[in-house]
């Protein structure tokens, strides 16, 4: 894990351009800041105050503004006061010009009526193609896809392919792809650029395309696409509708965020937040995130509480086994919860698909006994080795053996079993397993207590 | 999280394939499997067995197998398996044929001897280029770039790269962007294909290309690439040495292959495995990955056991009280991985660069004085309401708050600590952070307790 800092080089000198707006040395300004990468301009946007950024809006125009815009990575919430620093039809043209994927990021974030009044003043095109985005589920192909693609009829030559390309070329998101469609709009091949470019010109592109095209539905979720995109390595995908209709297409760039934004998700849950912190938050916020797993996770374990007052004779005959109690609860909510990340990492990458569910419970369930039994056997030599009493080892290794087991089956089979619940098995989270397997645990523990007393005793 | 199953459509009928490949139908083969994506080649390739693979071998060209090794996504150690079914000469030149980063990796799975063998038989300016990309550091830019870039000098027009693209294009990993170097092959521009092709044909590539290159240093490390690579959106970027020489690029596609895999490592460390299991691996196999681990864990849990042994005589005057260490060790755990999880994916994405660390734990602590106080007023009541015990609820409460206050705060200090100390803090793994927390936890439940039975007896 390397950070930033290591080999950011400064590409701006952010208190010059800064003096450049205050001194209203316009043309210089714009001279060197549009040179910038629209991620470095969007940093530079990010970091100073709202009133700089309105001398900005004074000096760029809405089509720059959407190009630095390009750039931007905010939390969403960001876009809202940002939108409000400018004055409404300066706004509305910049998301006029924006890629129409980014758009509709920003307009997500309003309120029906301030997205309406914006999509009012808005290009009537545009407006029109961001409002249908705008109507796509959250993570579904529809909802990243951007309208700003290639296309061209079957009957065209590599010539006039290569004139479209040319003029689209400005707007389209990628030009690196073409997109070939029948009378009706409907997807039936694509041409490279790569292609392109090494054709004869006269060649007509029914002739090189490219029939078998790996498409997705606008309905599908995202990172089934992003998985798509990965094993195929395409920069550009495109997105139909139940007719066969080309919609839309997916950048790469988009892609990375979504296997970014999954990643993060599935590491949260993992860690039982049910949303990643945003570090601005103040300290009632990232609470408010983080509290109800941990009040769930407290009922859950004053049920392990209520489970061992049920043994309270036990333990008060011998409190020594009460020591032990911590041990044996932690390995077991260990072992359950590589069991349990190996499983969800399956999953997600979709490596599982390609193997037989059954065998992969066979398989931990041995894994889990040879764990189990060389856990165990440590645990009796030391018990013995340390307080010189064998029984006790012995019947603290044997629960130990046991919890393990139970813990890594219970680590693979939950989440299976909810992969094919068709419930999002990151939600059986790495606390959540815990807690199931401490409750297990301590049951086998303090049951082979009781029953062992029994008969000695 | 969806899986592929939803989404794949049937792209070839592998029965049939492979009856082609046995009733010897050498042309029908070649030409139905070599207009399939190479992705779906190689889901082929590695689906059948090595008998018909070897089929496979006489049919193709070491040049077409290099295609379809493109689309291979295997583990490495079954690049040795493959490369022994072929025999040298044909592998030696199927090697030659593939891009130099896919074939280092294939490469760097045999051991010296065979590497060497494999190189000297491979054509002699490919296997020097190899050679020296075998040499860079694991992780580094330089262990994952390839040589297959497009370079032109800076007084050429747009014509004269356009007729070096079109030389290039069947041999290049990349073709949109071409990077312009001057007579010491140091890289001064970039121009991509989407200007070359809306410029004028006798315009100096000097006056379009782009100087401002974002460029990576070879032994930069890989997470720092994919992170510029993230921000900026790029398709591919420019690796130099220490003189500003361009060595290779990195394509996009690599990178998405080296976010998923670091992903894949802070998801494994958070679990407390060393290495993510593979679905193919025996019971001993995943065993021996995960039982270092739990070893570790389990001598820190006796460190627990033996820190309760200290209050051995606490729990002997009040039994009640072990019934509720599961319960307070666990909510603690859960508050410290929270908290890890926020403090490792901020590190890992860069986000926590741009924020003050000591911001960072100021906010942590009054977090966890807020989640402390709600889960303590909870047990409280709970205890108060099931127990009838208010006295033992307000020392149970107590620890908790304490408790879930130290943990958060530890949770966000070691990650961060140990980033200071240039140590991965993945490796502050949460069964490692849990077991730590566990012990503090019990340390301040019993001690509070014993101070208390103290005052009261």
């Amino acid at each position: 894990m390397t950070t930033k800092e290591e080999t950011d080089t400064i590409v701006y000198d952010e208190a010059h351009f800064i003096q450049m707006l205050k001194d209203n040395d316009t043309e210089v300004f714009r001279d060197a800041f549009l040179s910038l990468h629209s991620y470095d301009q969007a940093q530079f946007y990010e970091k100073v105050g709202p009133d700089i950024r309105k001398l900005m809006y004074a000096i760029l125009s809405p089509k720059e503004m959407a190009d630095l815009y390009e750039g931007l990575e905010v939390d969403d919430d960001e876009y809202e006061s940002y939108l409000k620093e400018m004055n409404t039809t300066y706004g509305a043209e910049m998301l006029s010009h924006m890629y129409t994927d980014d758009a509709v990021d920003v307009l997500n974030e309003l309120d029906n009526h301030q997205r309406e009044s914006y999509l009012e003043m808005m290009d009537e095109e545009v407006a029109g193609e961001i409002s249908e985005l705008l109507g796509y589920a959250e993570d579904t192909a529809g909802s990243i896809m951007t309208t700003e693609y290639v296309a061209i009829p079957e009957n065209s030559t590599v010539r006039s392919a290569m004139t479209i390309l040319r003029k689209e070329a400005p707007n389209a998101e990628t030009i690196y792809y073409v997109f070939v469609v029948d009378d009706v709009h409907r997807l039936t091949g694509v041409v490279s650029l790569r292609d392109l470019i090494i054709a004869e010109e006269e060649t007509l592109i029914r002739d090189i395309m490219n029939e078998r095209v790996v498409m997705v539905h606008v309905d599908d979720d995202q990172e089934a696409v992003a998985q798509i995109m990965k094993d195929y390595n395409f920069l550009a995908t495109p997105v139909i509708d139940n007719k066969g209709k080309l919609l839309g297409i997916i950048t790469v760039d988009d892609i990375i965020d979504v296997i970014d934004e999954e990643a993060s998700e599935d590491y949260s849950k993992l860690a039982g937040i049910s949303d990643m912190d945003k570090f601005d938050m103040n300290p009632l916020q990232s609470a408010t995130k983080r509290l109800p797993w941990l009040v769930v996770l407290l009922f859950l374990g004053m049920l392990t509480a209520n489970l061992m007052g049920q043994f309270e004779a036990t333990l008060e005959k011998v409190a020594l086994l009460a020591i032990f109690i911590p041990l044996i609860a932690g390995t077991s909510g260990n072992s359950g919860t590589q069991a349990l990340a190996v499983a969800i990492r399956g999953i997600a990458t979709g490596d599982l698909e390609k193997e037989n569910k059954f065998k992969l419970l066979i398989r931990e369930m041995f894994t889990g006994m040879i764990m189990g039994v060389v856990c165990g056997l440590i645990i009796i030599g030391i018990v013995y080795f340390w307080k010189g009493e064998l029984l006790l080892g012995m019947l603290v290794g044997a629960a130990i053996c046991c919890s393990i087991i139970v813990a890594t089956l219970a680590g693979s089979f939950i989440p299976l079993l909810m992969h094919r619940l068709k419930i999002d098995p990151a939600v059986a989270s790495g606390p959540f397993i815990t807690t199931l397997n401490d409750i297990t645990s301590i049951l086998i523990y303090l049951g082979l207590a009781t029953v062992f007393l029994s008969q000695i005793g």
